[in-house]
């Protein structure tokens, strides 16, 4: 066999076997392989950005990584800023980019270009190819670095003759996949009697301890101990919704944050990264954590969130169990489509086990609150934020999650990074419901032109910030990547539209008219 | 003054006077900055890759940069093809990264990123700003190293905190610009001499020797001394067309280039590179000089290369002038519409002036041939191999040229990368003509498979470069940005549209449905 092929069947013996690709030329022998190893699925993405955001969704809901496929230096730069995304997720990705043959790079051919110092910034690991014999062994470690924990994007550059030279060599043994690192007692036994102490505690959950099993476990020591429950900010996945414990996420805004936290004096990490500030603004503070507060960590990147916090309850002699949210919708909204209604509508109808991919920015501001009552779903957020995440993750969420409503709330300026992305979800099939939030602004920067003390705006800086002149017909883009479309002037539309859209097998999207923040 | 408006200042005093830009909020500054300083045009872009496109196409007409503004290393890394492809084109480009603040990048906010890194490999300079006083002084060093020559991408950062905080701080006299190399007589006579050996001999024309005036002393070279003339595959810009002096393109694949140099002795380069084939293939070469054949640099990059052309033409006694283009336009072709009536389509109408940018990839094989007799225009090229390139390019190209019809001929596969152009065209109301030429599949790539030798490809390699399953439909997207669009599937049809929309103002989209290679 050669390279490519010995590749694939690495992967697929590792439980690889989904490939988000955008080839080229370098990268045929890979395509041509995908005949020979049928257990690999490759999923065609028009633009690389789709590819990396697409891994990064799959690997946020099946706990494994996928590949992906990309076209040397360039096309890994289509593809970076999800990976970037990928990377602040702790998602697994084992991102091959083609490049051209080893003996070919001297010649400066005009896509010769600087792999590894465009991977390394997204990279936690990188390695390319030397020759065939290596390629399966260097695919395993690819996944094995991917897999962690934590979890990580491991670039694997694979040259076009290591691609098409033959190989004898047989695949090795898949390593055993390396658990999370368990916290030690003492660490644990310090934390039980912090908490215990009487001052004001919060406890700030993140990655792994966002799942069922650390949030149940986080809400029994809350309950022995009167610390407070915090998600962070942009959680990878959120297991929420009635019956499971609730807790509230971070403001975006750092005075938000600031009020959340007030008085807190001991400040405990589960999973999460010490909250700052999304970017630095004249005269406010870029670290979070309240005057005289005692930040601790619990679980760190790698290390067993939610068996620690089992720990912890245990060392608190926390109760068995906690009440979890309990079971609410909001009426299905009539009248007009603002940011509330479009909110009742979603609580209303959000169904059992759905995955959101929330990318909806200043309009979806009410949305998670409709839906904390809502029955048992995840949410998907933007991680690192890159935005034109939203439509590639909800895609690789519905290839890793068939019969699993995804439901993407995606804004209009994001949605135009990585539209591209509704081309593969109607070629797939897949189960993805976007409702379209078309304020026609970057409504954020509106509201940051005045956070940073820039003023209002001339009428110059306005016109960078809207989205109108002309205005985008997402009916129009979804139709013409085959995906059927329609519009929400008012509430009932959206109800009836999303109502239909959630049973119907297939993707859809709702272009969701909203009123500028003007 | 801050620095935002210190920068922008010292751009337009070194008539860097367009924007492409994609914000954030760590530039919101230099957004707001622009309305203190008028004669900075700020053309808003909903993806950084058609920002950093529009700025290649700019330079390769206005023959000055223009800057891009884009936010952090994913904004960067969302810019990255393009700027490779400006790269490869020679082309100057001021490319603004704003940052966070200096005293933020510790905190590892979400969108922490190595920009340096990033932007390494697709820039000639780099430098971050590092205090108020000196963003002016950086500015005019960024415009000084992206004009060269030869013209580079020039990145500076700028934190956001350098952007907002106040200077007093003087704007430094605009350096004179530096010429380009004149090359040293001694060369000039060495090539004169053996280019008047009598062995066979061809001249490689690229880069700035593909102007007219280096055009017309080439020619009077070839006339003298019965040198052939080649230009260099993929040009930057390329002045073509009745009255001017005619050259051919050296092939794409390598086997044509064999065809094209076969017997050459004697290998002239001016403002080109040594020819080599685009990918690596088993058992072809890379190095597509022929055997036996002696490679000698006239003009390298940064040479005033139609300088040494008007140099060795008189080093060779050329005659004063050698006769251009006959004028010659194809009938206008009905009929079914496939490569051959389509060229016939553009040959018969395109118009004086005017600026064709090419990424017509497969579809596109017979229009230079069909084109080469109309009234004088210019042709632009993809020059780094980084798809997605011709939407942007024409659209910077027509902020860069007004007055002159833009016509880009784009592929399908290609289009979809950077499709949001379309929006920034509808949006500055720019008279971009694009033919959208819809095979539905990444034909190169169906070639290339074979070539490559990974044979004719399974039922899964064939689905990833096919772009049916659905057909995208052009006509809608377009219409979706903003932009005009019709279909046609006859050549009466293309004659048709095509002549309304050359003549009418603002941009159009004609889908030209051409049947697949197979």
């Amino acid at each position: 066999m050669n390279g490519a092929s010995s590749l694939l069947a690495a992967l697929v013996g590792a439980e690889v076997d989904t490939c988000f690709a955008n080839p080229g030329t370098s990268e045929m022998h890979f395509v041509a392989a995908l005949d020979a190893v049928p257990a690999m699925r490759g999923v065609l993405c028009l633009f690389e950005g789709v590819a990396t955001g697409a891994a990064d969704g799959y690997a946020r809901l099946a706990g494994r990584p996928a590949a992906t496929l990309l076209h040397l230096g360039p096309g890994l730069g289509n593809g970076i800023a999800n990976l970037h995304n990928a990377r602040r997720a702790g998602s697994p990705v084992v991102n091959v980019v083609g490049d051209h043959a080893t003996y070919h790079s001297r010649y400066d051919a005009p896509l010769q270009s600087d792999i590894e110092s465009l991977a390394r910034p997204v990279s936690g690991w990188y390695r390319r190819s030397a020759r065939p014999d290596d390629v399966a062994g260097d695919a395993l470690d690819a996944v094995a670095a991917a897999c962690g924990p934590p979890g990580r994007v491991a670039t694997l550059v694979l040259p076009a003759d290591v691609s098409w030279s033959e190989t004898t060599a047989p695949v090795p043994p898949v390593p055993v996949r390396r658990p999370a690192s368990p916290v030690a007692p003492e660490t644990v036994e310090t934390l039980a009697k912090a908490l215990g102490s009487g001052e004001k505690s919060a406890i700030l959950l993140g990655g792994g301890a966002l799942g069922q099993r650390g949030l149940a476990a986080a809400a029994r020591v809350a309950a022995a101990t009167g610390a407070a429950l915090w998600c962070e900010t942009f959680p990878t996945r959120l297991e929420r919704g009635a019956g499971r414990p609730p807790i509230e996420r971070l403001g975006y805004f750092g005075e938000f944050v600031e009020a959340q936290l007030a008085g807190v004096r001991r400040l405990v990490l589960a999973g999460a990264r010490r909250p700052v500030s999304f970017f630095a603004y004249p005269n406010k503070p870029s670290d979070l954590v309240p005057p005289g507060c005692d930040v601790q960590v619990l679980a760190g990147a790698g290390d067993d969130a939610p068996g620690s916090l089992e720990q912890l309850a245990e060392a608190v002699a926390a109760p068995p169990a906690t009440p979890g949210a309990p079971a609410a919708r909001p009426e299905r909204p009539t009248g007009s489509l603002d940011a509330e209604s479009l909110a009742a509508a979603v609580g209303a109808l959000l169904p059992e086990g759905a995955v959101v991919v929330d990318e909806s920015n200043t309009s979806g501001i009410f949305v998670a609150g409709a839906t904390a009552g809502c029955p048992p779903h995840d949410w998907l957020t933007l991680t690192g934020g890159a935005i034109g995440y939203g439509l590639p993750v909800a895609t690789g969420a519905a290839v890793a999650a068939p019969g699993r409503r995804v439901l993407c709330l995606e804004s209009d300026g994001s949605a135009m990074y990585t539209l591209q992305a509704l081309w593969t979800q109607a070629r797939e099939g897949l189960d993805v419901t976007t409702v379209l939030l078309a304020n026609r602004a970057y409504a954020i920067l509106n509201l940051e032109l005045s956070r940073v003390g820039a003023g209002a705006g001339g009428p110059v800086a306005s016109s960078l910030l809207d989205l109108s002149r002309p205005d985008l017909d997402f009916v129009a883009l979804a139709t013409g990547m085959g995906v059927p479309a329609s519009r929400a002037t008012t509430a009932d539309e959206l109800v009836a539209q999303l109502a239909r859209s959630l049973t119907e097998p297939g993707p859809r999207l709702i272009e969701a008219v909203l009123p500028g923040l003007g």
